[in-house]
């Protein structure tokens, strides 16, 4: 039998074999020729979609898009190729010889030769008009058109550049990645608040159930990255979870994404807090290193003002200084000259109200808040064992401008104190599963998820959710 | 205000800045450990599961994993270390000192100075028993449990890593990661098999949906990267899909994972099958790469046999060679010598049986099929305007041991043709944001999806998609 060594030599060689493939085409992305070090004229392709036409007495000028960068590529034309076809929105095929621009505005530009109207845009329809900055709010109602616009071809562009950067953060770090299932039979812990999921044909009769029980869309891939942590010491995730909230806030949809992390053998709310900072700072240098033009658009336009991520400069911004206790968090609370709505006091869920006061308090930097009441948190949380205010091992970090990007916690590790937990709830039956990972060869261990698009809109300053999210799903709303 | 790139400096600035963080610990993963040269009796600490246990009069030998690779560490400690305790599946943490092993069978072991059991293990109780080799069948049983066996571990690995090469890949070649969404008030393809989503306490109540409209799982993220592709020439998803199909095969899962990508400015069925077969072998060279024991673990011991991605080592397998046309295929079928339960005639849907042949003819190596009959195909494949057996531009690949892998087209981008066949379906006014796609700057493009399970199967030879799904979701079960 052929060994998978022998096989990838082979499959090496054969790439490296001499084959009919295309020559290589002289097509350039917008990107590449904008990067052109000392162009001299070759001969180049380039296709995209049109976004400003300007025409002078003996010189055509249009600028060309193709999602590859925020820049588009100018393209300079004989006024003979003028045309009323070469309008903003229409997708154009140009070729010519890429040249060293004499303007200043720009590095490099394309002499065109030919240019070809793919596809006409219908300007009067089109929603997107050239020229105008349209609000975002107004986007929205074109999810389908939308990326078509500076704003949200930064946005997303961003969103494809943090996504590649969390999946590298962890890879490097030895994580295993785990896709957790988005179907659950899993609905402790939602209560209420749960997408339930049925053939669409039987939706009507719960009795006939597809998968012989009720079964819900997934709120936190959490206990099943625990599952794998039995076996893998680092494993993550990073899929959508689902709330069936019933609310139209900036800052709530039905359908977001999460970062889940989950480790073994760890003993400690610090050695959580480290992966979590180290996440963060690796995911936003790598995105601020490959687009910074577009961070730099959102941060113009949508976010004017200093408070964007500007907490990353400052030499305090660094594990370990900024961590304060729930306990000390309700003191600081109590001591404020300022009037809460929810009054201050030991034991209530912080608010956003006292979140944005503790922010502010600790200089609008990032702060951990860890070991919150037993009282407030699910089953799975490690106790403290302490008293007579009784904690859990629990941790949020708080960013200035979001409120809560990180939440975890270490797990109950201990076979009978969870237990106990599950019993005193009434779960022990539902989670006899949870409980076997206890049973065989258990190890301390301990998490965190990170929301996806609050983390987008902290360093872009974005402040409703729905603009990070390429199609947004929230109560009354699912378009397209 | 400060800019993106003085952040960045200053970020970076703020990483290498002085901070009190935990000195260098001296703990290794198991993988690490095994990789380290020419050790010296460096004192390293290892933590993980006893995997197995060998007592000899004076010396005691221990196999621990931390799921970090297939292969243990040999753990050698003075037989005074014995204990009950030390038995298969419990946790253990290990100092001592790293040295190369006097043995072949490995390079480097770990002499024991200290061993702690971190979680004992019940052996009657564990379903995993010490030197047994459980049939994946059995395996399936306990979802909560199996990733802790060789087999499982190692496929879950390869899982992990092609996840990672397919981001790579996909970002190397400059595409645009989408996140296409999960709830989805399309409903048109899926036709009947679909699962519907619903506030858990409205399931009951169809006539107060939560979204105001009928919403479903998506079936695909297709239609979702056609609207990115008007502004990013290159785009991909890789997330979950979902049908509900009464089907308990050994090829169908209700929650499945496709890899999609959308290609602008693309003309022909050639151009899709380049980036088809270049996904194909980058992710199979980098899986080789990393994990060539994982593997191998499954050809031996799932697939014992040459069948399995032998084809890759054959030079004939290199694009362009191997396409034939649905037309060539059904001739094919036609002139077999075979009796097919399906009489093979122009216009009938490939079945399992005439995939099998039509994969044997063309010597066990993948095979593109093109061209398929338009009444075959759903509304978006672009008409390839012949007759009078009339096709669209569709391609299928195939692969030996699975089927169809890959699936594609190129789409129908001109308005006036899509206009009418979606009116002929009934389907206009649904789709009328579909439409306005070609209404504004519309360009020809296509795209392909591929399913990562049967990718899986596919390269490690397994032959229940329900074996390389972490918790797999089936008619009648969802466990956990």
């Amino acid at each position: 039998m052929l060994t998978a060594r022998y096989l990838l030599r082979a499959l090496r060689f054969c790439s490296s074999a001499p084959c009919p493939r295309h020559k290589p085409s002289a097509k350039l992305s917008v990107r590449d020729a904008l990067g052109a070090q000392n162009p001299s004229g070759e001969r180049v392709k380039v296709q995209g979609w049109i976004r400003s036409v300007r025409s002078q007495k003996e010189v055509l000028f249009l600028h060309v898009n193709d999602g590859s960068s925020l820049e588009s590529l100018q393209v300079v034309a004989d006024s003979s190729f003028d045309s009323r076809e070469l309008a903003f929105g229409s997708s154009v095929e140009v070729q010519g010889q890429l040249i060293k621009s004499p303007s200043k505005r720009q590095n490099v530009e394309l002499k065109a030769e030919k240019i070809e109207v793919i596809g006409n845009c219908d300007a009067k329809a089109f929603p997107i008009k050239y020229k105008e900055r349209h609000p975002l709010e107004y986007l929205r109602q074109y999810p389908h058109l939308r990326c078509r616009t500076n704003v949200l071809g930064s946005i997303l562009r961003v969103r494809s550049e943090a996504t590649a950067a969390i999946h590298s953060f962890f890879k490097d770090s030895g994580f295993v990645h785990i896709h957790t299932p988005i179907i659950t039979s899993n609905d402790c812990e939602g209560a209420g608040e749960l997408f339930q999921v049925e053939h669409s044909s039987k939706i009507k009769l719960p009795e006939e159930n597809f998968f012989n029980v009720p079964a819900f869309l997934t709120v936190s891939g959490q206990l099943h990255l625990e599952v794998m942590s039995g076996a893998f010491t680092q494993v993550f995730t990073f899929g959508p979870t689902f709330r069936a909230e019933n609310s139209q806030t900036r800052r709530h949809l039905a359908e977001f994404y999460m970062v889940e992390a989950e480790i073994s053998f760890v003993k400690s709310l610090q050695d959580l807090m480290k992966v979590m900072e180290e996440l963060f700072k690796a995911t936003t240098v790598m995105v601020l290193s490959n687009c910074p033009e577009d961070v730099e658009l959102c941060h113009k336009f949508i976010a004017p003002g200093q408070k964007v991520i500007s907490f990353v400069d400052k030499p305090q911004y660094i594990y370990s200084l900024n961590i304060i206790s729930y306990t000390e968090a309700v003191e600081i609370l109590k001591q404020a000259s300022q009037n809460f709505t929810f009054t201050p006091e030991w034991g209530i869920d912080l608010q956003t109200e006292h979140e944005k006061y503790l922010l502010k308090h600790c200089g609008n930097i990032p702060v951990f808040i860890i070991n919150y009441p037993s009282a407030l948190k699910p089953f799975y949380m490690r106790d403290n064992e302490d008293g007579p205010q009784h904690t859990v091992a629990a941790v949020d970090l708080l960013v200035p401008g979001v409120g809560e990007l990180f939440g975890g916690s270490l797990r109950e590790e201990r076979y009978h104190v969870l237990e106990q937990r599950l019993a005193r709830s009434g779960l022990q039956e539902a989670y006899q599963w949870y409980l076997d990972l206890r049973r065989f060869g258990s190890v301390p261990h301990g998490g965190f998820g990170m929301g996806f698009e609050r983390y987008l809109q902290c360093i872009l300053g974005v402040e409703n959710i729905k603009d990070v999210m390429p199609f947004p799903r929230f109560t009354h709303s699912c378009l397209l």
